[in-house]
């Protein structure tokens, strides 16, 4: 399956990416592949996660590190926790951050509800803080952080670490005592003279770029950091170097996708969280109700909005609490003048489940209006009480926008209007704009 | 100057960079400054470009080369272009497209209005393409690209290159016959053995990434790729390598800002445009009309919109030109009820300027309300000749939006009204979605 490209998009291209990074969404399928991949053996064994994310943002140019800057209201480390905690063959994560973010920190974990953490303070550089990590592990009284046969290493600012790529590394680490992913590197690279001048550059097909995540045994490692220099623990910070270094182990290299990349400036931001929309955007289901017009317009709305999976079903109740699940975007479908019944009964739905605890949820309330005089006049007392329950549904992490839409007899003048609708609702859920909440358009 | 972050964007940290990255409408102040920069001869000689852009997206993983993807409806090339044609000091930018793209970029060439621009055919591989630039200027009998002094070579997906930098490797072009941008490695880069182990890791600090732009002394460059092998021809990406190797110049190495990087992925056209969209956000220009009501919010509002440059003119009219030519931001106050001429005004006055070729134009039209029953009723006629008004001015790529306030006396309430047409106006302006022009808003 590939990403899917949204028509009235910005842009024309698509996300470079083979299979749709998981939003959290398809634990359950992922969990399910996991065990019965051809080739892969299952991962029998215990494996742990060292997240050093001590970093200061220094890069970026700002006061907050990049790692706790938030994406759609969720701190970018939170993303990256999620991508392992998901993975049911993955034991404890141990997050190594400064004393002073310890309770920030303990704050993200407790808000996302992130169940296998284990948070330790980090040291002055990368590698004494993988280093804490590692020795989270010794301590024998922490029934927590059992020692594991293979530890992976991982940037927090790398959020969209795939299963398929991590399994390789893990297996590859029990195999050979260690393993990396690389990536082909985008520019030349040169050496330079002490002046500043071009010395020679190097052959680029020879070269790859070292990327995270990382594969050890456990021991590998372990005893690698004990016999390093303070010198590497200073100015080195490289894990595949000192692991080969200091026991002689040459890690297997394994290619990994563009979509590891390490989120490093602004910029990168404003690239991850279009990954995320875009990828919460794949998907959405369509509450028809009972009546026949509005099933109608559902199915001309399934229609058109190709480029994501829907749904549609009657109503929110409990027996399609499995279509409910598989999204986070809700098209609710209700004539003019209809009370909000349905809407709160999805959010308490969303509430029971802590659906929307990870990701906003989107509810577009369309309200199809069949008859001229009623929405002539648009009255103050439906606005502000549509806004009002917009602005309580937010505390729930769930956007709430109203389109109104008038039904005609006319079909080219309908079908247009569908068609505006269709964009609309699809600008509504790309964007997920907390600001527009509230609002009721019009087609 | 910093570039400003605005508080109710969804994510918390500065776009890395100095100063703002040019919109194309500071073309003034560039070019003043590069003539009285301390230190810097004025570039008194010709120079010209040539931007190599027959490349096929294969990166991405989409038919559409990524040069000719768009950001706000405009091709990522065009702003690359923008970038020398805005220098008073650059001449000739010739632009290398593959034979199928040739009729793509002549259109793109005449939309946007670029002037300095001659289209050539490029070769099979990027080093090809380039000599085809430079043969250009052989030409003689066209007089549109006479042979310069030193001539900037540059990747079309490179969009946010400075003139300072610009300035910097021309110059030192000029004084050692070669220079070149480089970046800190963001990875370790490592040699792997031929069954994919690792051999050994680079010390970072020893090598650089070799990016773009590049200058030469036209005949440098000219003779490297006259003297070079088929073999560099074909396997070949670095100029600098060649200048080197064939003329035995050891390029003058530069480092350049991190807003150089090369737009490689779809998520990179995310950030592009995140970029964009958050200078085009940098300012605006109040209109408060003759109202004491209305002038009295325009300067709430402007204290409100302290992360932009925000002007406050009483009215459109041509006395007021240097002010709407500053931004590209515009919210116009009135009166519910006032007609659309201060709107058609300055659409027209845009139509006259060009100002809307490069970047849209937002319009934010807020109207007072200062009696309760008149909005207590919102006529249907209303709001579809504000629909229709939007969808005739988007073709002169203005985006339309209204926002209805109500005035209350009750200060809290006010102060409350006042922040959330704030808020909703910058989430217009930030996202200046076309899907949601002609809409009528409500505070």
């Amino acid at each position: 399956m590939h990403i899917q490209v949204l028509d009235i998009s910005c842009f024309t291209c698509y996300f470079t990416g083979k299979k749709p990074l998981d939003p959290g969404c398809v634990l359950a399928c992922d969990a399910e592949r996991s065990a019965d991949r051809p080739g892969c053996a299952p991962v029998d064994f215990p494996v742990a996660v060292v997240l050093p994310a001590g970093g200061s943002g220094e890069r970026m140019g700002l006061p907050a590190p990049k790692q706790f800057c938030t994406i759609l209201n969720r701190p970018l480390i939170s993303y990256t926790i999620q991508a392992f905690e998901r993975l049911p063959w993955i034991g404890t994560v141990v997050v190594v951050v400064a004393k002073e973010n310890h309770d920030l920190m303990l704050n993200i974990v407790q808000k996302f509800n992130h169940t296998k953490v284990n948070v330790v303070h980090g040291g002055t550089t990368r590698h004494r803080s993988i280093f804490s990590g590692l020795q989270a592990f010794c301590n024998t009284s922490n029934s927590l952080t059992p020692k594991p046969k293979v530890v992976i290493i991982h940037d927090a600012v790398r959020p969209f670490v795939e299963e398929d790529l991590l399994l390789k590394i893990t297996l590859a680490a029990k195999e050979q005592g260690a393993s990396g992913a690389i990536r082909p590197l985008v520019s030349t690279v040169i050496a330079t003279t002490s002046e500043g001048y071009l010395d020679h550059s190097l052959e680029r097909a020879k070269y790859r770029a070292s990327e995270m995540p990382q594969g050890f045994l456990y021991d590998v490692i372990f005893q690698a950091y004990q016999r390093c220099s303070e010198l590497d623990f200073e100015f080195g910070s490289e894990c595949l170097h000192l692991a080969l270094q200091y026991c002689g182990v040459n890690a297997k290299l394994i290619e990994g996708p563009p979509t590891l990349w390490k989120v490093t400036y602004k910029r990168d931001l404003a690239a991850a969280e279009a990954i995320i929309k875009e990828t919460l955007s794949m998907s959405a289901c369509i509450i028809a109700g009972a009546e026949a017009e509005a099933t109608e317009l559902a199915k001309t709305l399934q229609k058109n909005l190709n480029m994501m999976e829907t749904d549609v079903i009657p109503c929110a109740k409990e027996s399609n609490a499995g279509y409910l699940s598989k999204t986070r975007n809700f098209i609710h479908l209700s004539m003019t003048g209809s009370n909000s019944l349905g809407v709160l009964e999805m959010v308490k739905h969303f509430e029971d489940t802590d659906h929307a605890r990870l990701y906003p949820v989107v509810i577009v309330w369309v309200q199809l209006n069949m008859t001229k005089q009623s929405v002539d006049s648009q009255k103050t007392d439906e606005l502000t009480a549509f806004r009002i329950l917009a602005s309580e549904v937010i505390q729930g992490n769930v956007l709430l926008y109203g389109i109104q839409i008038e039904h005609t007899k006319v079909p080219e003048q309908w079908e247009r209007s569908v068609e505006r609708l269709t964009q609309i609702t699809v600008a509504l859920i790309r964007d997920r704009n907390a600001a527009l909440t509230g609002q009721l358009l019009r087609v």
